[in-house]
């Protein structure tokens, strides 16, 4: 009999599930509306039917569970410390314990962008014991495990690189100017997109499909986002004392349109420690958060209580 | 009988001894100049003299030594990895044995940033498991606390941040544009000071005297300066998730001239995590290196060899 876990990626506009064994093979998938305006009881309604939905219609029986979920999480007692405005009632919220009475069985949060990191360290594309992550998605995050051990920090807010300044002169959605995720996030690929062009988009997606078309202000925009991601993590990597780096989330999936900046910059602005830094796009996908979840809820299966 | 301990700071130019007791308090000092152009065994020589010269003059007996040397050290063996090119023959220089072989005592050598934090931790101004270090002299350089261990990295080069970029367009020292150094180093105070001014200068120092004296060009030159610690040390303390940073090096004796632009980018660029971060001169002084050196010396003395 092998334990099978389930993974939740929590976003603002999705969750996401999947049922997933020891070895990171992913059995079932699932997805539906995220209730982020209607405070946590109903996020933890609609995470807990996805789960159970899913593990009824493949007859799968789960040990443990995972979450990702945005925001400053206190990993030790699955309670959200703080998360942005669009999650209504998030903070404050005991959400491994609203999970635990709705399913039953032990459950683990984690930030989003640690279980990220965690997913692509256990079965994607970043390996070692030293690594950086960093999440494009709409906006920036980042994470790292040194010796090994994901590193939470002492208030649980350890990895912040979307609001580090000095990569353009923009306002940032947090009301400072500067920081890393004015350029590099899908939400400020689309503005800065609009601001150059006067052309309306949807999202980074479009954006995406018109550099790939040969729209050279696409093209500037994605080039713009690939060098101040390098800078950002020739950085956290100088300071970490870090080799690689791993990058994940919406805007990642136009790694072919990040690469030639990211190679350039990694060119011209090497760490000066002489060792050297990789930049790599995560392998896993749209499942790396709620697979990075799973393994985060076996480890902790496993873990003895000491 | 309590033990002693030497701290020796070997720096590009000089040489500075300390011998302390296990509380910190300095029993006697001494300098010398640096021949840092003759290689190791030289640089061994008269650091190995100067601690022998005033163990005999103030006829002290010395358990064990501890060194912070600039560079890249291997903590573990005490060789050199790397330096900057002003120490000839110093990068694979197997320090720590040169000098147990001259002093017949258990010798540990630290990057001499982390000795100052090490020093500041132990009897000056960082308290604190989770604690960052910054040294402004002629560049300037990085070291960090978590958990309550120095973090020495996989390569032994973590804490770098004086070489990253985003804070200004100038060519820096290793030939790279933008870096926190070119603004905040000694050197660069004074490049910075002659570049808007025309007035050549001897020094930072002589910077933070004309700014005293109500010299507006040096006064900004300062302002600059500490706005960019600032925002360095507001990025990194987010990075590690830490509150608080303590600052040393020899502009940091100018800590009245920094203090307004601390203060100021503080209020309008504070860490988006809601972590309040403190920024603190160091209170050990020139003494800082030497005595974080002999406070390493002292912990490795009495760790229990597995």
């Amino acid at each position: 009999m092998h334990d099978l876990y389930a993974g939740i990626d929590i976003g603002g506009t999705k969750i996401a599930v999947v049922l997933a064994d020891a070895t990171g093979r992913v059995l079932a998938r699932g997805a539906g509306g995220s209730p982020a305006a209607d405070g946590g009881e109903a996020m933890a309604d609609a995470a807990a039917g996805l789960v159970t939905g899913l593990a009824a219609q493949y007859r799968l029986v789960i040990s443990a569970v995972g979450v990702g979920a945005a925001g400053v999480i206190d990993h030790e007692t699955g309670t959200i410390r703080a998360a942005s405005e669009m999650f209504h009632g998030w903070a404050g919220f005991g959400l491994s314990a609203a999970l635990e009475a709705r399913l039953g069985v032990p459950v683990r949060v984690e930030n989003d962008v640690n279980a990220f990191l965690l997913g692509e360290l256990e079965w994607g594309a970043a390996g070692g014991d030293d690594v950086l992550g960093v999440m494009l998605g709409t906006g920036v995050g980042g994470a790292f495990v040194l010796d090994g051990s994901l590193r939470h920090g002492p208030h649980g807010a350890a990895g912040e690189i979307g609001h580090t300044p000095g990569y353009s002169h923009l306002r940032c959605t947090c009301g400072q100017r500067g920081h890393l995720e004015t350029v590099a996030s899908g939400t400020s690929l689309a503005l800065r997109y609009t601001e150059r062009t006067g052309l309306p988009v949807e999202g980074a997606r479009e954006v995406a499909e018109r550099a790939r078309g040969g729209d050279g202000d696409a093209q500037a925009v994605f080039a713009a986002a690939g060098r101040a991601l390098t800078l950002a993590c020739a950085g956290a990597a100088g300071l970490l004392d870090i080799g690689i780096a791993v990058i994940g989330g919406g805007v990642a999936q136009a790694w072919d349109l990040l690469e030639p900046a990211v190679t350039a910059t990694l060119a011209t602005d090497s760490p000066i420690s002489g060792v050297p830094l990789r930049i790599v796009p995560g392998s896993l996908g749209g499942d790396a958060v709620a697979l990075g979840a799973a393994s985060a809820a076996r480890s902790h299966l496993h873990t003895p209580v000491l």
